[in-house]
């Protein structure tokens, strides 16, 4: 039989509120009382159970971190960075999938079901309706890679999208491309739309430079891969910049079917900056976005929210840069 | 204020026990009492309290999902696949990283202490002393990608290593490749271990036949990539057995690298079949582990063994097939 706190208060002599507070991170007890209890617990095999506690605190510790896309390749960092951020603080990666979820109200009540303590919605293409929907629950959320706005509804940690898609034409623009692409993720995604809005803004301000858009159906290799083979049946642009890395991938695999060559024939820019986007023999010019640091900063976000449920929504952003690597031709001298 | 079971009682005018035996799974309750209690419990928005619930049943249907590789694309595949497959039965994955953690005690204690109800160890490199401590702590555990032993210690759900290895001998001797290599994964990993010893069996049948070893340092492509231009410094093997698809990618950009051809100069074939294997400009030959089919299974073993946690030790093997794609030389053709 697994041993109680009853059992261990015997054995030591001593209160079951003694042993309680033994396991309470802060709670007050003499080090004398401790170390008794240490000993019989040792002796014994006794762990505090948790679930008991968690009745009495009602507090789980468990951290819903939400995802929809299982196909991109970067989710891989993102889940390694969120467990350590979390384990490291003590609080419990409950991992929700999901995949063709579109009722924001179903994710709530599985949440709920859950008893989790707060939500992370780690998702660029979940609509913000499914971060609000957990707010309007009083349940504490965080959208990681959410959208930046003024006055945001619920907590928001990522990149200035919209800042991201000028960055995107001013480095296309500066090595002298002119004849632009927009290969965007999913159309009806926000940050598709605020980085169309930013890449747009930017080429606006040069007369000369043309732009086409289109949108894979998905963040995902396939996606990428199928929307440049159907654009390179009625010719292409001078350069893409492409929703995130791995379309980018999807991308550079069509033009080389094609028997076009990167950066000689059609120049390619990312987004993101994944592992993968370095391998040698991909190469990846993209543009980085800090995970690492948006996702300590969520688990920080989420962490405070456990202590002040109230607090007042912020938006977190972080600044990217453009990573130089093998798929864009050489800047324009300096004239 | 959040209702509780209380309040439904008292609104629907039935017992608390017929508000609780309504949201217990299994639990006997007329048709027209479950209406009454529902139709309340939508009035007020109750939800069914899971802490309180454990309690009395000391279940808390959370099961730890356990991985020590976050930088292997296959456990994109393979978080997706489980998620979905717990999900599906009211379990609620607790992603679990023990990247870097070498003691089982310790992640014993860390489980204990999120009060999972079983654990899943996911993983082809941890000790099979991480999957004993579980047993020896009357925790239920199954250990996916897992050693296959006559009389296991735990269940097991996976491949026949050994087999593969000898399937990937077997296909590479049947093209005409005779200077063979295997360029495994960790050294000390029973898969790899099981899968190199098939490998030397079936090549020692042919007496002209030779191979020589070397190890990755972990499942991933820079460990690939860098034990294969070490060896390049001194020559190459005719074809390599790779110890998985993320080191034969990581083989392949050091060969490429060295201004060789695949599969004109070396053959590689690999192991898994994860979706990045299919990829155009990868199309690597490989080793099918039919991963959904041991998710799915792992996941109804759990499930069993909550049922009943004495459950005799069982192993289940799936069987694994050759892929053919790009990266090796046809077949000999029959004399």
């Amino acid at each position: 039989m697994t041993p109680t706190l009853k059992d261990v208060a015997e054995r030591a002599g001593v209160s079951r509120s003694a042993v309680s507070r033994t396991f309470t991170d802060g709670a007050s007890i003499s080090p004398k009382m401790r170390k008794k209890v240490e000993k019989a617990a040792a002796e014994l095999g006794y762990r505090p159970n948790f679930l008991a506690r968690s009745l009495t605190t009602r507090r789980t510790k468990l951290i819903g971190l939400v995802s929809n896309n299982f196909h991109n390749p970067i989710f891989l960092e993102v889940f390694d960075l969120f467990t350590r951020a979390l384990q490291e603080r003590g609080l419990r990666p409950l991992l929700v999938n999901l995949s063709n979820e579109t009722d924001p109200e179903h994710s709530v009540q599985m949440l709920t079901q859950y008893s989790v303590d707060g939500v992370i919605v780690a998702s660029s293409t979940l609509p913000p309706a499914f971060s609000k929907a957990f707010k309007d629950k009083n349940i504490p959320v965080v959208n990681t890679f959410g959208r930046y706005a003024s006055s945001p509804d619920v907590h928001v940690v990522g990149i200035d999208n919209v800042e991201a898609g000028r960055t995107a034409a001013r480095e296309l623009l500066a090595r002298g491309y002119r004849e632009l692409a927009f290969l965007g993720g999913p159309e009806q995604a926000t940050s598709t739309q605020d980085r169309l809005k930013g890449f747009l803004e930017e080429i606006g301000k040069l007369p000369e430079a043309t732009v086409t858009l289109s949108f894979a159906e998905a963040y995902s290799f396939q996606a990428g891969r199928k929307e440049m083979l159907r654009l390179l049946e009625t010719g292409h642009a001078q350069a893409y910049f492409c929703g995130d890395d791995v379309l980018s991938i999807g991308v550079l695999s069509a033009i080389r079917d094609a028997g076009l060559n990167v950066p000689q024939d059609i120049g390619i820019i990312g987004l993101n900056d994944m592992q993968m986007a370095s391998w040698e023999g991909i190469s990846l010019t993209t543009i980085h976005q800090p995970i690492k640091q948006i996702i300590t900063s969520s688990v920080e976000l989420i962490a405070a929210m456990l202590e002040d449920p109230d607090r007042y929504p912020e938006a977190r952003l972080f600044p990217c840069r453009v990573v130089e690597r093998a798929t864009l031709r050489p800047k324009l001298a300096a004239p």
